[in-house]
């Protein structure tokens, strides 16, 4: 998330600011519709090329999701495309691991996955946003069916092993004692007058109207235990039915506890951009996407193909490359220009003939290490016994997240979690385990917040990126500095070479991201080859 | 939602509180646990029933979801059990209509629902809290899969006509700003040291931090125009990727525009027990349980019998029905017990012979009359136009809601929305007019929010429950007063006659009162039997 527009809006922006001192919020809005201000996404459909010259070739390198988007549209607008993909399959880092597929890490540990039919895990993007027009449009051309996917479940657990004994509480309960309460404070401020603010009596009336509706306050403004406090933290014995369905309301807990366990920390993830509802998932896993893109695809990409060197000249660009199941089986690609998307954290150690803004872009930006664990347990226990569906459970233990599938609810059998999502030192920590022992940390933490984990698991996978051979790391880790510095080089085409790819846009690690890089660059690069007929 | 326990426990909630105030909220919380109190339901699985005596009957009256689960678990106890009812179909008010479906309401007006295949309509209950563990035990022994119900959706509207020009507003603006002001001004007061509280220094340290986060405040706890600000109410233009990927922040209302739109009353929905994330739905329909319940119930099941009295004696029950589609034409059923699930709105129009306190009971309570109607358009402009996946659109317009569909998200082709669920003095002016015209009014009223109403409408249904001849209303409309007068008296087993249904629960109009409101009385039904041995 980066600062303000450029000079001109701002010049524009002080407009708006102005008339909205003047007239009130509701002109400004008005004056930022009229001006195209309120709208919501930099994305407008995929651009419409067309009428490339005869024979212009691009080769792409990656078929990832922005490889496989440039190669998509740049076959529609009539170029001879082909794709070099390490893998022997597409989609890169969008990928969902499934029963009886192997994995092997950079050490040379194999995994193979025994989950059962139908279950599967996402070591890479696990989400889509509404706004995420891009990708989404993808799946409804390719016909990948979509879910919505689960992020914030009242039900589910917020956990400090230093606060409540250890024990996890409901995200229901923190967050309405916290809000509550807030809105019990301030609203005492207004009645007693105390308010610092501008807002006349009349808005400070409907504060105190709002303030009460907000946090389920009673009469007096104040939070306690009451059946309307209940119906948003949870009931002591929840209304049934007949003669034994009389509720019992709860007790809220004390302020004082809910500030000193800092549980209020995992209250607002669901309020960011990114991660509000509704979020979305593909039916049967985030992979289905680079599958459907690899089907379409079929025959363009070259699988197994390890890019060794990348040497442009005026006419065009060679590569070079290896079966990367025969090492030196050294094999050239020409054409007339280069896509890659190869992550910068390869791509800067290999060569490559690009100008010195460009390399310098290349080698700048380190990548995040993460870890993901997905654990298969014999009964979807989290259903149950805890009626959580789905959602995510936040803890300070390493392991950071459970999250519960968003699919396959309240079905019998066995059921599939992310048993830890795991960032910074913790992750450094985890890749540097056998994956074996990845796993059972995992669920030793995991049994801190749900004690079933201990009979009921089955069996696990552990993918620690900075170990995946394809990647070297999770997603391009941009500070403001280096973004300020090197973004827009990284960006520039380069002769006849160019990058795509989540690390060339303003959504690291989101598949949006190297989506929209990826429709930013063919734009350009195809306005370049008609303007300069360069073939 | 009720008021407090009983005395006794009453006596046990003070011995809590004492311990609370002495020694701090973390130590209640284990107080509760150990006392048992920190329970979340009522609900403990279905009442294991034994033994009933060889050839003891239980007549059912209704084959809706509590006739139902009656007549599954006392047939699965041993009892001989049939089931009158009065519509062609098993499920009462789970009900789902498709395209071929066809409904007569009072009054003669048929329906022909005219909706593609694929494509439904619940007028009755659609969406099922993660907490009704009745309901939820059931879709899952009756193998009726379940999918996320979509209730809060961040990019979903609030609308009032009287506000920003009658301009719907975004819900994640809304939300941001008034918790985004709320929390600035709370921070302010608590940084002045203008607090009424006993929170110690060191809390207010920790509220400021809080505030912050909660807020999206910037450093000197300002609500402001900021990156961080945007990635709560949105970008005027979100992040993408290569050169054009910038961002740009949005702008926040102004306060008084908040307070004064009272849109702030759209927010605290989902923050309720019943609307709580995860909320879910059957694939396919609600009506997929009443059929589920249907099949099972196979042969058990009487359909088109309406009741015309029910006579107990000392040795059993009678009941007196005709053919729905042969009119006068009498049939008798008989049976030891009598279960009677016929909503009070019809069954106060029955002769009865129940004693004086259940009389009183079945006469007193009115029903809600709800209006819900289902549109069909030609496109899902909602998803494909505005971004809106799932979720409700909250208006003062008497349309109240506009629910969009939480399945086939991003599918092409066409989609059926709730156009309106209304209530109150609205509903009775909507059942008052020809469905046509109701669904007419429902499109105009809608295309103040979505003008593409106008040109992709393509046909609809609408349910007005007074006028359902199965029903005459929508759910029991219990006032406090009431409960505490007649509904011991309704749920007690008169004679050889009980009652069931959700008007016999503390969850009128939920699916989940009507199933514990059977589990509960064919527990103390089979205790009776056993005990009395009164066959």
């Amino acid at each position: 998330m980066q600062g303000e527009g450029s000079e001109s809006t701002m010049t524009r922006r002080d407009l708006l600011r102005m008339i909205g001192l003047s007239a009130g919020g509701a002109v400004m809005y008005q004056a930022m519709s009229s001006l195209g201000f309120a709208a919501q996404s930099p994305y407008k459909g995929t651009p419409k090329l067309e009428g490339a010259p005869q024979g212009a070739s691009v080769l792409i390198l990656g078929a990832g999701l922005a490889g496989m988007v440039v190669a998509y549209e740049l076959r529609k607008a009539g170029y001879k495309v082909s794709v070099l993909e390490y893998n022997a399959r597409p989609g890169g880092r969008n990928w969902s691991l499934r029963g009886g597929d192997t994995y092997t890490e950079l050490g040379g540990r194999t995994q193979h996955c025994q989950f059962d039919r139908g279950l599967y895990f996402n070591p890479g993007p696990w989400r889509i946003p509404y706004h995420h027009r891009g990708i989404l449009d993808y799946c409804k051309k390719l016909g990948v069916p979509l879910e919505p996917f689960v992020q914030i479940n009242h039900n589910a657990y917020v956990h400090n092993s230093n606060a409540f004994d250890g024990k996890p509480q409901r995200y229901r309960t923190i967050n309405a004692d916290y809000r509550g309460y807030t809105a019990e404070l301030l609203a005492k401020s207004t009645q007693q007058g105390k308010l610092d603010t501008p807002l006349s009596k009349d808005d400070q009336a409907i504060l105190l109207d709002s303030l009460r509706d907000w946090g389920a306050l009673d009469k007096n403004y104040a939070y306690v235990s009451s059946p309307q406090t209940s119906n948003r933290r949870g009931f002591d014995k929840a209304p049934g039915g007949g003669l034994s369905g009389k509720p019992i309301s709860s007790q809220p807990l004390q302020f004082h506890d809910v500030l000193s366990s800092h549980l209020w920390k995992g209250l607002t993830e669901g309020e960011n951009y990114e991660f509000q509802t509704t979020l979305l998932q593909p039916v049967g896993g985030m992979g289905r996407i680079g599958e459907a893109f690899g089907r379409e695809l079929h025959g363009v990409i070259r699988y197994n193909a390890k890019v060794t060197a990348i040497q442009q000249d005026e006419h065009g660009v060679s590569v070079t490359y290896e079966d990367s199941h025969h090492p030196g089986s050294t094999q050239k690609a020409r054409a007339d220009w280069c896509i890659c998307t190869i992550p910068l954290s390869i791509l800067s150690q290999l060569p490559i003939n690009v100008g010195p803004a460009m390399a310098e872009a290349i080698a700048a930006v380190p990548y995040a290490g993460t870890v993901k664990v997905g654990l298969q347990f014999k009964r979807r226990f989290w259903e149950e016994d805890d009626d959580i569906f789905g959602g995510i459970t936040a803890t300070d233990l390493p392991i950071n997240n459970i999250s519960y599938p968003s699919c396959d609810f309240n079905s019998s059998g066995k059921g599939v979690l992310l048993g830890g999502y795991l960032w910074g030192l913790n992750a450094y920590e985890f890749t540097a385990m056998d994956p074996a022992e990845r796993i059972r940390r995992t669920v030793e933490y995991g049994a801190q917040i749900h004690p079933q984990y201990k009979a009921e698991f089955d069996n696990g996978v552990a993918v620690a990126w900075h170990r995946s051979p394809f990647t070297l790391g999770c997603f391009a880790a941009w500070s403001d500095e280096l973004r300020d510095k090197h973004y827009d080089n990284l960006c520039q085409i380069d002769g006849r070479i160019a990058l795509a790819g989540e690390h060339a846009s303003y959504l690291p690690a989101w598949q949006e991201g190297a989506v929209t890089s990826a429709l930013d660059l063919i734009e350009r690069l195809h306005q370049r080859v008609m303007a300069g007929g360069a073939v």
